[in-house]
Parts: structure tokens; sequence; C-alpha cells
């Protein structure tokens, strides 16, 4: 792991690194020292590491609760070089919807596809970033939507270290399976109006998890309009399971 | 309205009143003087207005959040006298039920009738509420889950004081016109496992709600089994939309 810059801002120190090839954030608040929780956040598709969604809501974790947050890049995505084939697969689900496939279940393929990389990827990260003194071996939390559902619903399944996840705008056809595995807190977020995942599969996927505790959260509007609200809701979920 | 009695314990006043027949219950904070919020609750079926849940709910709107709450028992409940009509009808629906028919419709089908009494009995409790130098005509939210909800739905749409509704454990057989006229935020309850209420219709009463701000929160668990939770994320919702 090989940090490439350092900067703060209103309380929250930013770390790039280089984990081999991974380029990622780690987000801490200024001075910290010690043992921390920490939030995995996993970014939506054609976005990055610090998008601004993810950016806004990893100071937030940092600056009011005290948590360390890290994000990188998925394949293909932010400061990672294109990946040829994952780049020819959504150029052929593109041509598949433009000639009239359901859109869904070409999603769903190609993140379960994506998540076989991802996940020994994100497992490595939490290794690495654990192993910080000023990040520690704490609870862990995830944070995902969209993209970050698709991949995060198998990185939950596997990776024990995780305690609770904030997960949605995604559905159950890829991820059922997986999704029957996870048995920690589990708060999930629907767009009642979302164009891009189906509300049946969308449901069908919070029916899945097997937590005793998960709460849906849904909403009016599209995939892209999350309320800000869910947002404070995340952070007080993350506090509450992350002792 | 005449009170009947007052007590006070951790620092929330409770005060006793009938209004022409109908009993009720006055929570405010202790030496509360002026203008503020006011919460209308709705209580569930066979419970009343001080049952053990409205009671710990009232006490916190006044005592967390500042706020006056009003509760009083629905016909046929609490210290009102048996409601000759309304339980022959409910013995009936009960053998029809026993007889092979659908309990929901029937519900809501009962509700639909109550409400046409509930509905101007709650105006007439806010009116001299209001009155009240330490209540005021501040912004009014309205709460009620089960019976509160298909009495509720009915009095939010008609009443323009209510600016924000928690409601839910209902469906949309009976109320989905009346929700249509619903525009102001609502937070609407639904237990996952509730086997009083179809999924179905629960998510159908969401879908009818005309309001731009209305957030869905599912959880596992039967029609009695509402977390405590969701409880503290009533205390924020009125906080944000009544001020």
């Amino acid at each position: 792991m090989r940090f490439t810059s350092e900067t703060s801002s209103d309380g929250v120190r930013e770390q790039l690194f280089l984990l081999d090839d991974i380029p990622g954030v780690l987000w801490t608040p200024e001075g910290a020292a010690g043992t921390r929780p920490l939030i995995l956040m996993g970014h939506g598709g054609g976005q990055h590491k610090k998008t601004t969604g993810i950016q806004a809501l990893g100071h937030r974790f940092a600056a009011e609760c005290d948590f360390a947050v890290v994000a990188v890049d998925v394949p293909g995505h932010g400061d990672r070089p294109r990946h040829e084939e994952y780049n020819r697969i959504a150029m052929e689900n593109q041509a598949r919807v433009e000639a009239g496939e359901e859109l869904a279940p070409l999603i769903a393929g190609f993140q379960a596809l994506v998540a076989r990389q991802t996940v020994p990827e994100w497992r490595a990260v939490l290794d690495a970033v654990q192993a910080l003194e000023h990040v520690g071996t704490g609870p862990v939390g995830y944070w995902g939507v969209s993209l970050g559902c698709g991949l995060g619903v198998p990185f939950v399944a596997a990776e024990p270290r995780i305690r609770a996840a904030v997960l949605g705008l995604g559905g159950a056809l890829a991820s059922a399976e997986e999704a029957a595995r996870i048995t920690i807190p589990v708060e999930f977020l629907v767009q009642w109006d979302d164009e891009r995942v189906p509300r049946s599969a969308s449901l069908a996927l919070f029916d899945a998890f097997a937590s005793a505790e998960k709460t849906l959260h849904a909403n009016p509007g599209r995939h892209g309009e999350l309320p800000a609200f869910e947002l404070d809701s995340a952070l007080r979920f993350f506090a509450r399971h992350l002792p």
C-alpha cells in the first residue's frame, strides 16, 4: 500500500493510495489516532472513488461519526485503465438493449461477473487499511447503491468483518443466493420509480436477505434521485450498528 | 371541553378531558406556554387513548420535541360506551372470516364506516385543543397505524391543518381515493410479514398517496412487531416537518 497524496479539509484527512494497481482514497477525522469503525463505500456505474456523492457522504462519516472511510475505483472506472473484456460486454449489452432485450438481467449478469474480481480486491483493501494505526481492526460497515449494491451483496456475503450494510437501487436477479447468506443488519434503499431496476426485483432482493434486522426505505423518484434525508438515515444506521 | 384530571411525570404534563362525550388526553411539556406543534395520535383497534404504545410515544413527542400531543378514544374503545352498530358489524365480520371470507376487505369496510364519525370528531378535537394557550395554532401532525391508519387516511385527506403524517400497517382497500387527495409528507410503515394486511395492499396504499415526499419503511415481522427504531424515526420525521 503506497500513499500518493494527502490533504485535509473541514476536519477530514484525505489520503490517496495505490494497493497493487488499485487506486483508493481513505478519509479519516483529522488527528485521528487508534482504532475506529471503518466504512467501505462502493461507487456507482460510470462513477469513481471520489465521485461527488461518495466524497460528500464519506466526509460526513468521518466528520460526524469519527469513522474511517475507504473507497476504491471499480475495474474500468476512475483512474483504472479500460478493462477490455468488461468494455466489450458493456457494448454488447448496449446493443442488446437497443435490440429490445430487458436491461435489468443484463446489468445483473454484468455485475456478477465484475464482483468475482472486486470481492477479493475489496478484502485486500480491508486488510491493508485495517493495518493502519489510525484505522485499526474495529467494526466494518459497507455502503453501496446501484453498481455498489450489485458488487456489495456478494462482498458482504463473503466478508465476515462487515457488521452492517446500506445497500439499494439494485435487484435480486443475480444476487439472491448471496443475499440469502447475509445475516447482518441491512438498510435497503428503493427508488419507487426506478427506471433501471424493476420494483419487483428490488422487493425480491430485500426479501432475500436473511437478516433478522433489515429495513426497506422506499422513496418516489428515479434511479438517481435518492433523497438527501436517506444519507442522514445511513449515518444514524451505522452509528447505531458500529459501536 | 372539560378537564377531568391533571398529573405530571418526567417533565410531561398529562391532562384528561371530555369534549362533549369524547374522552381524551393531552400531553404537553411541563411548564409549556405559548404556541407549539401539535400531534394528534390515532390508536389501534381494541386499544385506547392511553394504551402503552400511544402513551410512550406521546410522552416522547412532548419531552423530546417540545410538542403538544392529543389522543382520544375511538367510538366503542377505552372509556366510551359499547357502540351497538359497530359491535354488531364486528361480530358479523368475525363470523364471515370464520366462514372463509378474507379479513382485509372486511377490516377496510369497517374502518371506512367508523371514519365517517371520527373525522368530524377529530376536527372538533383540534379546534378545542388549539384554542388552549399552551397549544395554540401551530403546525399539526398525525400519527396512526393499523386502525389509526384506516381512520387517519380519511382524516388527513379532509383536514388541511395536518402538515405531515406517519401512517402504516394499513392497506389501500378502503382508502385509496382519500389517499390520492393527500399531498403532505408521509412516512408509511409496513410490516413485511403482516398477517392482517396483505403486502400488496400496503404497497398500493403507499402508491396512492399524492405526496411529493413520501417514504416507505418496511421491516420484517408481524402486524404488532413494529421495531422501536421506527419510533425514533417518527420523532425525527415530525421534528423535520413541523418547524
